[in-house]
């Protein structure tokens, strides 16, 4: 009898076990937002971007949590979401660009000198058999597969319409609003049904919403509302879900957010940098309302947050005021660019009774590496995964945030062109390890190198002055490239790739 | 410590019983389908349109299941809709007529003599305080708070743009695939993206399926999938669910069904006609896939499915092919009328371990006997609801077909204006009782009354023979609508309510 009543309070305690101790986790996941554009400085001092923008839940979170000032994305939007969804590096996966909502269409502008790279214009898939895609495990349909409630909210764009991955479903999402192919909204306003007007609509309008149609919800509040009303079922059932919020917001088209444009407006900003700060502190406002409803219903000691945007911010004016190239200062550039204005973004992580609070982590960590890492926090162990996962999960950072790895070798890899040249922008690749980075500018094979201790702002060429550094990093770039078969775009006129780092072109 | 191992023992079984017994429940909602659109018989004998249409499927699930020879909706769509989701009867719940996709919109068409009944044409609302709708506590809000895993794929049309029952979430549903404020697609077509054409969307483009955009996939097809992907996960995870799987088919626009098109071409059937039949099985094929899945998932024994459609067949014509009012027949009239052509419905209930597989039942049954039918099968007991529910649960009729209950009278009610006037169309009450139907024609304040057991067709009107039954039904029809407050017309000249059946006008 004693045997079978341990039996039974095993079994129960499993139960029970099972259901309270795997964390909720939130992925806040913003779009086009720079690492300046938040009061919360990630860099070493408070900066006059940091004065002029008001995030004050952003600063809330990393009182509670953990923030990362090394944290990196990819110089555009679909291939950071897809390295989160797969754990695999960008040139690994070979969405090395942003998607277009029509299959079998590159995006990239056309060049004079360079073709296109053989990429995965038609994105990521989790299925297989489909031409010019990376066929992968998603993280959510891991999570879902262990136990999870698993949620998507907003913004998708891991591929094409016409291919699944168009479907946040086919990832593993059991619930879904408002994802689909594409990458911005055709309108954020409630008022101009968030771009669902007959005769007028393009595919940019944003699906699922009808509810808020001619009211004044600005899109970032109807995808929080959304948000909260889907968390409600798994929380009150006590089972763990995993909630992919992504933000449509701070992608142009920029809009004013009217609950707090009139504020920038007195604040002398003007025209559409006053519209971006009031979509900044409408996001953050999301942020908030999220961690409110957490403490409402009694979950957020046993739910991670954690806050990321999915590239730099951008910085080509117009659509941006002011002057080109300077919104992410001191970073040099911004969305499109391999240099840090580009790619380094800003990151926190609340893990309650993990974490410890109010601290900084200067790890430097990236996209690929979100899956390991909810994969270890939600207790998945040697998950099963088409694909070779690339990332590191960073829950040693965030045990001890003075943990550091400085032999690891970050990568970022864009042979493509996105607009035209600017700082940083089209035919690159980087590699950081320490506090060195190399970037490769394929046009002309030149190799800089910079020292991100003394020159966060990438100012000072150092590669003719350390010509061993530059040989090391270039090795090591393009061995892993070529590990890889990473796309490289073609020279016109002989019909050849061009060549990796290391080798004279 | 025998107590406490019986304590662990009824906790766990508690946890077991619970997953194990509930059923799962699928609702298959077609839309605009007739009682005489199958090649299942629901009549006394097959008919000619019985053998006209195929519907392999509908037969395969009478032979396990009961069919229902006397049920009823009311003469459009978001009348029987809401009460499905409610249980109240149309002239209770008072929506009466079908709802605009835009608030504030009435639908009834304009009348020389009659203005606009006050119903609810804002449609029903989950939330307090909406004017000019119906609160009330819907169907699958009840079941997802008892555990229930709730899906919608497919039309919802419960309310306009703008209010919150043009979400499915606010309903309870936990999915929502392609369910909004519209009642038709825009198209059926992949092909035309169901409608999501840059500058030729309207809002009844369906949204939701961009993974189909492009492709060769009719609608019914991609719903049936999305259900498919979406009763997976709790059927894994052992979670009974409730699957709301309302097909847009066979609502207008008529478009063909590649899939079985031209086997109806090459039967003879012209035009409209062959369109309507591919897409009647087409439907057809949706639920042979469902059940096929079932089995294929091992849950077919504990799965409920009632096949259902929401009104009468359309009968005009055009937009049908042949003569209007005909399609029906031996019922008299279609869609929008309360003559037997636009009321009578197939319903065909599979409840293994239950209901006897390969019954007929007799008793008439309506619409909003669904939501008290529906929670006792998923064992709810007394539910807490905003509204007073009218419907009758027909779990009695399931464990025995032959239950007979001739006491109870059934309601219809339609103070609007649909289209212009045809027989039994526009400004109508009715109320069966037995096998006795009194029909109150509010233009001209007449009273048919006709024996449904001698004459199926409405054809020979005895109200001058029988006038205490006349008498009778009509007191027991304005009563009950004088109960429920139910909306009249108004007449113009004079500016008053038309009175009930039981009134001199």
């Amino acid at each position: 009898m004693k045997s079978i009543t341990t039996l039974l309070i095993f079994l129960l305690s499993g139960f029970l076990t099972r259901a309270q101790e795997r964390p909720n986790i939130i992925l806040f996941l913003v779009d086009d937002m720079g690492w300046q554009d938040t009061s919360l400085p990630f860099g070493a001092e408070k900066t006059e971007l940091n004065r002029r923008y008001h995030t004050p839940n952003m600063e809330r979170l990393a009182k509670e949590g953990v923030k990362f000032t090394n944290a990196y994305a990819t110089p555009v939007c679909t291939p950071t979401r897809v390295s989160l969804m797969t754990g695999m590096n960008a040139a690994h996966h070979r969405i090395t660009n942003w998607t277009h909502i029509q299959k079998n269409t590159p995006t990239d502008m056309d060049d004079e000198f360079f073709g296109q790279a053989a990429w995965n214009y038609n994105g990521f898939t989790p299925q297989k058999g489909i031409p010019n895609t990376i066929h992968a495990t998603a993280l959510p349909q891991i999570l879902k597969d262990n136990g999870y409630f698993t949620i998507h909210v907003g913004k998708a764009h891991w591929g094409p319409m016409g291919t699944p991955a168009s479907n946040p479903h086919n990832l593993g999402f059991m619930v879904n609003v408002a994802g689909n192919a594409i990458g911005h909204p055709q309108s954020f306003k409630g008022e101009e049904n968030y771009g669902n007007m007959p005769g007028r609509s393009t595919f940019h309008a944003v699906q699922d919403l009808s509810e808020y149609y001619g009211t004044e919800t600005f899109l970032t509040e109807a995808l929080t509302l959304e948000a909260l009303k889907a968390i409600e079922t798994p929380i009150k059932n006590k089972q763990p879900f995993f909630l992919n919020l992504a933000h449509y917001a701070v992608h142009i088209p920029l809009q004013e957010d009217a609950r707090f444009y009139k504020k920038y407006l007195d604040a002398g900003l003007q025209g559409e940098e006053a519209k971006y700060a009031s979509m900044i502190e409408g996001m953050d406002k999301s942020l908030g309302d999220i961690m409110d409803y957490l403490i409402r219903l009694k979950v957020d000691h046993n739910t991670v947050v954690i806050f990321m945007t999915d590239t730099g911010g951008l910085s080509l004016a117009p659509p941006r005021g002011g002057e080109p190239h300077t919104h992410n200062l001191p970073l040099r550039a911004g969305k499109g660019s391999v240099y840090e204005g580009g790619i380094r973004v800003p990151l926190i992580v609340k893990w309650p009774k993990v974490a410890r609070p109010g601290s900084t982590a200067e790890q430097y960590v990236i996209a690929e590496d979100f899956f390991p890492t909810i994969l270890e926090m939600a207790g998945v162990k040697g998950p099963k995964t088409v694909q070779a996962v690339d990332g590191k999960s960073f829950v040693p950072t965030m045990k001890d945030p003075r943990y550091r790895d400085e032999s690891r070798a970050l990568i970022w890899h864009f042979p493509n062109k996105w607009q035209p040249d600017g700082p940083g922008i089209n035919y690159k690749s980087a590699i950081r390890k320490g506090e060195w980075k190399l970037i490769h500018h394929m046009r002309r094979n030149k190799l800089e190198l910079f020292n991100l201790k003394n020159d966060l702002g990438e100012q000072k060429d150092l590669a003719s002055q350390n010509p061993s550094k530059v040989k090391e990093l270039s090795q090591a770039l393009s061995s892993q490239l070529r590990k890889w078969d990473a796309p490289m775009p073609v020279i016109k006129s002989t019909g050849e790739r061009v060549k990796f780092s290391d080798q004279d072109q």
